[in-house]
């Protein structure tokens, strides 16, 4: 039996920047659709960035159609007004697909880091190169749209598991 | 000439519980419309939490129609995971306004106790006391409803002074 073809996009947000990316995941096989950023202009007030970000994936939710997405938690750092940005756009990449009712998945840059290069501490570079090999279709032009197709690669490889897991906790 | 009624909403954004409250503003003569909370399950994704205070305040501006809103800036502690949590809710809460049209003020927390009980550094307890003077008929239930409506009242003392720098600036 063949699995079903599954539509993934990965989302690396960003207040100036919000990287995306589409995959297809077919059992084990992985093709590139599409990838781009979405950015918001920092000369409009704070709502009305999110609101430029809310629309323009709501734009890439409507035109590629995905069956589940992936968003990069947030790095923690000690610039609390850059962690308070970054968790603004965040919270846009996380409220568009679930106004959508997809399911979202988060994944660490650690973990996304471990799954594309095999390291948790990768260069972005390196990152790069693996999205590379890995979709060689792909030809992201920032390292916010290759960040994202590594969010969709890693949510591919990870979403079985995660299924399951979350099916085992229905059963206990 | 009597000045037109302005009806706004403030807001006091959190991830488990966002205060909201409506006043009509008439000139210098302030009037309470309604209060309360807009909650999220902690038992809940992110995502799905997001998209929880997503249609709580969205039915709250359906039913009021406020013509402004106004939002408390995020107190950036140094839990740089409340902030970020804090920075979610917030997102929502600039957001929902933003796709209405409405415009959408921001203010920081010891601005709107500075202005509604005089001094920058006042307890939760005299900001709910001034509340219920400057609005007698408000019988805020909860802090975070007590706290919105102090961010309407702090927007509605200094619209005017906005609206008149930004024209001032239109023109620079």
């Amino acid at each position: 039996m063949t699995k079903p073809a599954i539509r993934i996009l990965g989302i690396d947000p960003g207040l100036r920047k919000t990287g995306w990316g589409v995959v297809v995941c077919e059992g084990t096989r992985l093709a590139f659709v599409a990838c781009g950023c979405v950015t918001s202009s920092d000369k409009l007030p704070l709502a009305e960035r999110l609101r430029e970000l809310h629309d323009g994936l709501s734009a890439i939710v409507c035109e590629h159609g995905p069956d589940e997405v992936a968003v990069e938690e947030t790095f923690v750092n000690k610039d609390a007004q850059a962690t308070l940005k970054l968790g603004h756009a965040r919270a846009v990449a996380l409220l568009v697909p679930a106004l959508a009712g997809l399911p979202v998945a988060e994944y660490a840059a650690n973990l996304v880091k471990k799954t594309v290069v095999g390291i948790g501490h990768a260069e972005k570079a390196q990152v790069l190169a693996m999205v590379r090999v890995l979709l060689p279709k792909a030809a992201p032009e920032t390292a916010d749209a290759a960040d994202a197709l590594a969010v969709a690669i890693t949510h591919a490889q990870h979403r079985q598991a995660r299924a399951l897991r979350a099916a085992a906790m229905m059963r206990a």
